[in-house]
């Protein structure tokens, strides 16, 4: 008798002889029976694949204990070795951030410039920055020692800033995710001409999505009037995407 | 027809209808023909499989950058920021090798204590250490920035124990995996005698296993006489536990 074969690949249903009807398997995984027609994969490949995902959790809990050996306490909490001080020099409450001038060259190339030529601040010892709240340089400083922050919206854009200032790249794609990870309709306009004013391409194309998606409700988005004032150039950019898509849609029919 | 059912689980044939002889199925991932003798999943958990893997993976992508942002350069590139020096007092080629107190106390209990306290390190900005090599001690103050180390047998023991002078914890364990991944029958008994000086759970109980698999040899083992001059509780220790295993194995017959 030849083979009734069931090619079951994920579009493929194709013809399919009536002799394999009422064939029960039970899953290896979730151990519910199935039908021919729902089955996934052979028993050996099952098993490599659980070996595999054993292979990548093990692989995670190294790596997570090595961000942890490496994660560095703040300086705010112990400043008896710090060697230089930061200060947000336009906010009236601020209080000098203490910090060590090794930490701060290792992570970002700006201060690294800074601080290897003998300029002000490295005579000084006190790092004075501009257009920043003590609340944001104190939580840039803390990202340099843990590679973490606590995030909202506003907090998310202002590291931003800092991290597109001092090319913390780490700190800049961190922010990056989560705006992205918060984005809605309401978001996205603001969010498209942020991402273009500070070279965000991820941010830029997940806002520009959204937008695109509602374009019959683009102008009562409520920076929509806004950045037609401040930024018409890419205003036109999101209509001419809109209009290219439209034909290459249309084009495909 | 009732439904010729097939329940593949892993060690459970069973009876099967002999209606399902034939029966060919295609493997979603290697994509070879399977039989339902050998049939794995069913399709939706192949494609929750998926899934979860390509999360897994995105989720060390992440950790990955993270320890390369949280990574410090060898502090032995770049001195101008060193605030101590570390010596080896008994390897006369030593060269003080530069470092941070910042990472020090950081990384260490041992050396937060010494240098929180107004010991003589803190005062003179040396720390000296005794019974070490240069490039022992060299490769210790590295990993306490990199969290690597470029091993042999030799240098993961040399390291261990600097790795439990100063309860670097990351570094023993590190060190500790290193000498297990490399066991052979030739290594267990000093594995197995390091182990118990170094309070290694890990590899004490890896040397032993290995060590029981050719109890008829463990005489002949180069490092037996001398464990049985230096450590004979040991050596009771590994014949208990043989006998033990033994009578454990007889009674569940």
């Amino acid at each position: 008798m030849p083979p009734r074969r069931c090619t079951a690949s994920a579009g493929q249903t194709g013809s399919r002889d009536s002799n394999v009807d009422g064939v029960i398997m039970q899953c290896l995984s979730c151990e519910e029976d199935y039908e021919v027609d729902d089955s996934g994969t052979c028993r050996e490949c099952y098993q490599e694949a659980n070996e595999a995902e054993e292979e990548l959790r093990l692989e995670i809990s190294d790596l997570k204990s090595k961000v942890s050996f490496l994660t560095l306490s703040s300086p705010t909490l112990d400043s008896s070795t710090a060697d230089i001080v930061l200060v947000a020099v336009d906010d009236s409450d601020a209080v000098p951030i203490p910090a060590h001038k090794h930490i701060l060259v290792s992570r970002s190339p700006v201060f690294n410039a800074m601080l290897e030529n003998d300029m002000e601040e490295r005579r000084s010892g006190t790092i004075r920055i501009s257009d920043v709240s003590d609340d944001t340089l104190r939580a840039f400083v803390n990202y340099l020692y843990t590679a973490e922050a606590s995030l909202d919206n506003q907090m998310a854009c202002n590291l931003l800033v800092l991290g597109e200032k001092y090319q913390v790249k780490h700190l800049k794609t961190y922010c990056e995710k989560y705006l992205i990870a918060k984005m809605n309709w309401n978001k996205a306009i603001a969010n498209y001409a942020f991402a273009y004013q500070y070279d965000c391409k991820q941010l830029r194309s997940a806002s520009l999505a959204v937008i695109l998606e509602k374009m019959d409700l683009l102008t009562q988005n409520e920076y929509y009037a806004e950045l037609v004032d401040t930024n018409p150039r890419l205003v036109v950019e999101i209509y001419e995407t809109y209009i290219g898509k439209q034909i290459n849609t249309a084009g495909a029919f």
